[in-house]
């Protein structure tokens, strides 16, 4: 069991409706020394690749991105959720819905951030039925750019997402895979990684 | 001139309506070799302070708190802009409204990570009307916590917030403070700063 895996069984919360409640070091309050050490773990994974740009979305995702690209020591650039009135010029967008809010926003990336010559690291928090990761995906090609690779914390193995991708060619990795959860007993499983 | 008060000449953009885009380092793209010197500076100004946690909002503080966070070595929680259902439990709030986006949100912070022992540096990208930053302070003083000290990268001098919030009390320190701008002329001038 990975030093992931090992927290969040000490300090995940399963819920009803398939939940993962792992807000307590992941997404509402942040473990940055636990951040450090998926970070090495992606550089780790990704150490053959020619990242030169890191791309996540708001909000959760940008503290890993941020704690991994200092040590690719590349920028980070994050999808928005809305247009704001800072961002003109031209954008790439894509249509996200969220699993966690029930919502669906539009998330753009300005064309200037974006080019053919970037190598992208895909980099997010969670990995459920991959609709935020297809958005990025697709703003990354849109661009021109290149997938290089895709670094996710936990994946719900349990949902489409995961597999989905995988099939799609790109080279995903989850630092864990939660392969059943079971909200009466709070039993959590994790997949068997393969090692790379 | 500091490094970020020449990095904003370098590639700040001055735009009608008192916008200061700089979305290419700070707040879309996110120049993460800068990030670490505004952290480092961050660390160096409020060494004699006995920070255990880094409070920010999201989603453009999240990862200046984050690299800051590992200079730190404690914990960041971010204020949330809108109840998920991943978020239950007590909470407290604040109404904030953004400059930028014209907009109100309510942001909450599970009360299970803000308690009276806490010693909180604010960290934010931007101080413009304080809105914001008068949220975080509330949420930290409800939950009966200690504002050590508020971390601002770039504060618009020439709008209320940060005069505001020094005469409230609080040690607030703003890496770089803008005096005046000319959206027609492009011209920045910065406060000089007092050392510290």
């Amino acid at each position: 069991m990975n030093f992931l895996e090992k927290r969040i069984l000490q300090d995940g919360i399963v819920k009803d409706g398939n939940v993962l409640k792992v807000d307590s070091f992941l997404n509402h309050q942040l473990d940055i020394r636990l951040f450090e050490q998926i970070g090495e773990e992606f550089k780790r994974i990704f150490k053959d690749k020619k990242v030169n740009k890191i791309l996540t979305i708001e909000a959760s995702g940008i503290g890993l991105a941020c704690i991994a690209a200092a040590k690719f020591d590349v920028p980070v650039v994050f999808a928005k959720k809305t247009q704001s009135i800072n961002v003109d010029g031209e954008l790439y967008s894509a249509e996200v819905e969220s699993f966690t809010h029930g919502t669906k926003n539009n998330v753009i990336v300005a064309k200037r951030f974006l080019t053919p010559e970037d190598r992208v690291l895909i980099i997010d928090d969670f990995l459920a039925n991959g609709c935020a990761l297809k958005g990025l995906i697709k703003i990354t090609e849109d661009a021109g750019a290149t997938v290089e690779g895709i670094g996710i914390a936990i994946e719900k193995g349990f949902q489409p997402g995961g597999d989905i991708i995988r099939k799609m060619g790109y080279d995903l990795c989850s630092i864990a895979i939660i392969e059943e959860m079971n909200s009466e007993t709070g039993e959590i499983i994790f997949r068997k990684r393969e090692e790379k």
